[in-house]
């Protein structure tokens, strides 16, 4: 399961400001409590701060991987300077976040692709916005990932996010987002899904037993990849489980480790274990 | 989800002495907290009573509809006298616990199925013991279905077990339990399963946390009914998010009267809501 943690968006209210200020601590700290919980990908989304978006990624990008040189980044934007800005600041592979089906995103977008050849977040959305139909989404998805095979980034390098719905407002939103990526993973072997898993509890009480639910559920249906708060340590230690019961982690050795460092004792914030 | 609770069990510390001395207090206080944290049978289970067992049996079923009139038990047995007593005492339709392919077991439990009619749990060993192979666990769960069946006996009232090994010992024994009850639910439309989930996380350390998760991934797969601690809060606010996260709470209902009800606040105990 690759990790993506959240907690760098413009759109959190404390966030906005840091990034207006170029408050280094705080990114540096939000930064290391979520890779210390195990992110292997830490997204920046600069969005709110409109034409400051390019010089605020870069900045980002560049303080965090001095802070944690290991660190890679989703770099997460609207806007297609902004995501220039943050790719040349990257050192190593990006995560470009994200490419749509949309005639313009797709034009602006693939320059990047060929000069940076960064993984690629696939949203199944298009010039006609979201759709509900199943098979609209998964057609968006399928027609991305070979105009990126064209372009020379293989479909393992290629994460589909099946957009999900809200279950508040339509009952089989869940299920339909895992049947997208059940039916992609089969018709490209090796591409990699990802999930903006908590969408599927707006509208609801108690969001976070809705998402952390919901993340198992994905995990039976093979997900790859999740955008998630890496601090929330309820979600964190069930997917530790979850890799054990489905028989990826022989000799149950993660799930011993995080047993051993007390990421499986509750109580204790998540940062207080998981990786230095 | 048919939530059979799990607690009223002669080999537990607490219940062995209470079922000795009769203890009706102890017993209707399990009895009430299981059912009002949600349980649709409750578990009874004399084995080590050994030849106090019919005796005790008959006492407890009696004891449990008494105090709550709308309980149905789960007679759990190894001794067919302590079923039969059961079943004898039990108002209502009855889940005999269990069948299993052994030819003895068969030839003592036929004729109280015939006489009874109660729902079934199977259990897939036979003569040979446990298998770890899941073809011969489907091959057992399907030679029991077909034998009940020509006792007339519906796949609706069989609730076959595929019988759980510990991850610890095996990586795949999780997925393999679940992938035995598709094949089974493949193959007699309308058959239920059942697990007695907490075998999973047999040798882990926090094992609560294991069975939590394993818990969602057998939902995931259409799992229909499972022996568990119903006074776990978590386990069962895990379910109600599961359900609906499956598409099978249409409007969210049972989740946001759960909610109304208390009992998604994970602090308050199981019991403080649910069904009174």
């Amino acid at each position: 399961m690759i990790i993506v943690g959240e907690r760098i968006n413009s759109t959190r209210k404390t966030v906005q400001p840091a990034m207006e200020t170029r408050d280094e601590a705080f990114l540096v700290r939000e930064a290391t409590a979520q890779w210390s919980a195990g992110s292997d990908y830490l997204d920046v989304n600069t969005a709110t701060l409109l034409d400051g978006e390019p010089a605020c990624m870069a900045w980002a990008v560049r303080l965090i991987q001095e802070a944690i040189p290991a660190a890679l980044i989703s770099i997460d934007s609207p806007n297609v300077q902004a995501l220039e800005a943050g790719l040349q600041a990257h050192r190593g592979r990006a995560m470009l976040n994200s490419i749509t089906g949309e005639a313009g995103r797709i034009a602006e977008v693939l320059p990047l692709v060929r000069e940076f050849r960064p993984r690629v977040v696939v949203l199944t959305m298009d010039d006609e916005g979201l759709h509900r139909d199943p098979e609209k989404r998964f057609a968006i998805g399928a027609s991305l990932i070979e105009r990126l095979a064209r372009e020379g980034i293989s479909a393992a390098d290629v994460f589909v996010d099946p957009l999900v719905f809200p279950v508040s407002a339509e009952a089989d939103a869940g299920v339909t987002a895992l049947d997208i990526m059940d039916k992609l993973k089969l018709a490209f072997p090796g591409v990699h899904t990802i999930c903006g898993v908590s969408n599927v509890s707006y509208g609801l009480p108690v969001r976070k037993l809705v998402n952390q639910v919901y993340m198992i559920l994905a995990m039976s249906r093979g997900l790859d990849a999740a955008i998630i708060d890496p601090l929330d340590a309820r979600m964190m230690v069930n997917i530790v489980a979850a890799r054990t019961l489905l028989g990826l982690d022989p000799g149950c050795r993660g799930y011993l480790a995080a047993y051993r460092e007390g990421r499986l004792g509750l109580d204790v914030p998540a940062s207080a274990g998981g990786r230095a």
